[in-house]
């Protein structure tokens, strides 16, 4: 049978009867609307949206290929291999096939007669050889930095949105379920995270997560036993683990869980792109009381910024609080980690990356808005001992907060 | 207890007693050297590795930072977060601490007094952000491309890499025994993949497969069963699969795998850094007819490579010599792909990343060298009704080949 054809007949029903979710033609006119409010703020006349969140967030597809977004007028939809599948996955009207960069200005003229005067692309992300490379394509042009147009915008959820991360919460807490049956001591930290993760993959989790950088890499298997929870690593975390190899030095290690130890899971999970993180203890039998105050300090810290967590509450005011109450409950020197390896934030925004706005956070004093979502999440950390904390994804409401991740609280002890 | 005495005291013996590998001190030596050669040929007169895999093949750890090379003298390790961490996994002399870029020209002036004219940097992945960054901060340095030096140099492996490689494939072999028994009739492709990942994950697979590329993610679990085999998407794959939504649109699905239908698995494992890469099929009963013939066709022609590799041979030809056979077998229109939509290489370099040289491919007319690691992948397509192929990583030896992937070949028929 011919593959177009094929697509074209079968692949809708066969998708969406596999638990495919295709963006609404009116969420997309919603975002599209947002963001050239962000363009025209910045003066851009027109973006060329190659990263792939992005890309995704305002096309619905993420085959390869470029979107090419004027401030007024249809977007243009270029897709490099998988034409037929990007018009099924993607709401917009234009949609074309293209072959080289090279084509790009063609294609622009064609669909809209004139070259815009600026082009915005991602100089956050965008590798500088495509940089120069588009300087050529594109002459005369001049080429601005869209970058902060995405961030902006994105960090307002829609219902949509929060929808989605609804349903990777809800991943969460069945895998969370599962976990008790699956831990078993001599097990070591990667075989029990692999099998949260294979647990996760058959409710729908898409198994990469994703954070906007060149070098920082996500991952689902954040399982920390007794002392690889007090070893810090490359990630921006309180703790990063003993991980398998020089080459992924974060992470579960091969190491065997034994019994009264912490066991710290910190499993992010994302579903149609959308992505939640949360953390919880577990145990073999009783962990000592020391490790048991430290996460009943992480709670009521978890606590405390939920009560503050509503429309205009400032993201730095409520890290500062978190800092004194740590050390009021006498954790100033493990809180957030090791004296001096400590981190600067105790919540990061999550949506379609691990690392969006908002931060609560050193530094950053603006304020919560409705729609935004984050995860909170206070850990202790103490070196040769482990790590204890507890996480969980929150979205920010009209008069205060809901949260997405409804896995049960408390230390799971089995 | 202090993070960094604990580090001191206690790391290495734990790291290596749960099977950590560190790159030896010749190892680096060696490969410093030659990448020397390629910054001399190139007029560089000193690199700033930023690129995680780069830095990892030079420094031997990934911990976040920056590592300056000079044509002469030492090489600078800067470590932004975990130095003594680094310390251990680096055995590199010199490992300093820095907090900012900024801090970057006053640390290499103190290590090395001169600042040099010009600077290399990886430009087919350094954000443009950071290039106006590193021009701020370089003032009257001119900034060069250093990402052709890495790839040609990386491109042959030293033995050291490829007794890893070996070790991912040993992975591999102990995977697809268990994948028999794992395999059931009504289990759904992800659910299959999932839990191949999880007992390769028991055997030291690090679970991220890299790609040196902004946007190309790669996966370890592809799987696909009956018509999804059929499909193609982003990727530069012959088939990419369903996957899970249109933000994953490759790989494994929630499809159930059913009975007398061809499943592929394409499976990537990565130990230490060094990824294997594999392809076999199975099967619950026998398949159709049509599906073993064109099977058994793509073993003739990854045989028919085989026959080729060794020093000297043309990568391009080899490619001609399978279209050829592919032809000659029945196969044009299936072959790599549908009509339209065929992929144009059969093999790709594969190391720390899986798009290093060198391509066995339409365009790329150089010849095979001792110590290149590749993977070769004859595969067909059926839209509708599904794909068949065939996997091997080989390893170019001094008047031949290494199999590096031992996975018994044939179909895998429960």
């Amino acid at each position: 049978m011919d593959h177009n054809n094929w697509i074209k007949k079968e692949f809708r029903k066969l998708s969406q009867s596999l638990g495919f979710r295709y963006i609404p033609e009116k969420e997309i006119e919603n975002r599209l609307k947002k963001v050239r409010g962000g363009m025209e703020k910045q003066g851009i006349e027109a973006l060329l949206v190659i990263q792939k969140m992005d890309f995704y967030y305002l096309s619905g597809t993420t085959q390869d290929g470029f979107l090419f977004l004027p401030l007024e007028g249809k977007p243009l939809l270029m897709v490099k291999r998988e034409l037929e599948r990007a018009r099924v996955e993607s709401p917009l009207e234009e949609v074309v096939s293209f072959k080289s960069v090279r084509d790009i200005p063609s294609l622009i003229q064609r669909h809209r007669r004139k070259l815009p005067r600026n082009v915005g692309l991602e100089f956050d992300l965008l590798p500088v050889r495509d940089y120069f490379k588009f300087l050529e394509i594109f002459p005369g042009i001049t080429l601005k930095d869209s970058s902060a147009v995405f961030r902006e915008v994105r960090k307002i959820k829609s219902p949509v949105e929060i929808d989605l991360i609804r349903r990777t919460g809800e991943i969460g807490r069945k895998v969370y379920q599962e976990a008790r049956k699956i831990l078993k001591e001599g097990m070591t930290e990667i075989e029990f995270g692999g099998l949260l993760e294979a647990a996760a993959k058959r409710y729908g989790h898409e198994g990469l997560l994703r954070v906007r950088s060149l070098n920082y890499e996500a991952y689902t298997w954040h399982v920390l036993s007794g002392p690889t929870g007090g070893i810090v690593s490359q990630s921006d975390s309180p703790m990063g683990g003993l991980g398998l190899s020089p080459a992924f030095p974060v992470g579960a290690s091969l190491r065997k869980i034994r019994a009264r130890e912490p066991i710290l899971v910190d499993f992010g999970i994302c579903y149609h792109g959308y992505q939640a993180d949360q953390t919880r203890m577990f145990s073999i039998g009783k962990m000592k009381k020391k490790l048991i105050n430290a996460y009943e300090a992480c709670c009521e810290i978890h606590d405390a910024v939920l009560e503050e967590v509503k429309p205009g509450a400032n993201c730095e005011a409520i890290f500062a609080k978190t800092l004194r109450l740590a050390k009021k409950l006498g954790y100033k020197g493990s809180y957030l980690g090791p004296p001096g390896l400590q981190t600067h934030f105790i919540g990061h925004g999550i949506g379609l990356e691990l690392n969006e706005l908002p931060f609560i956070a050193h530094g950053h004093s603006y304020p919560l808005e409705e729609g935004m979502t984050f995860a909170i999440e206070p850990k202790i950390v103490f070196p040769g001992e482990g790590a204890v904390g507890l996480e969980n994804t929150v979205a920010v409401t009209k008069d205060g907060y809901e949260i997405l991740t409804p896995v049960e609280q408390g230390i799971f002890q089995v």
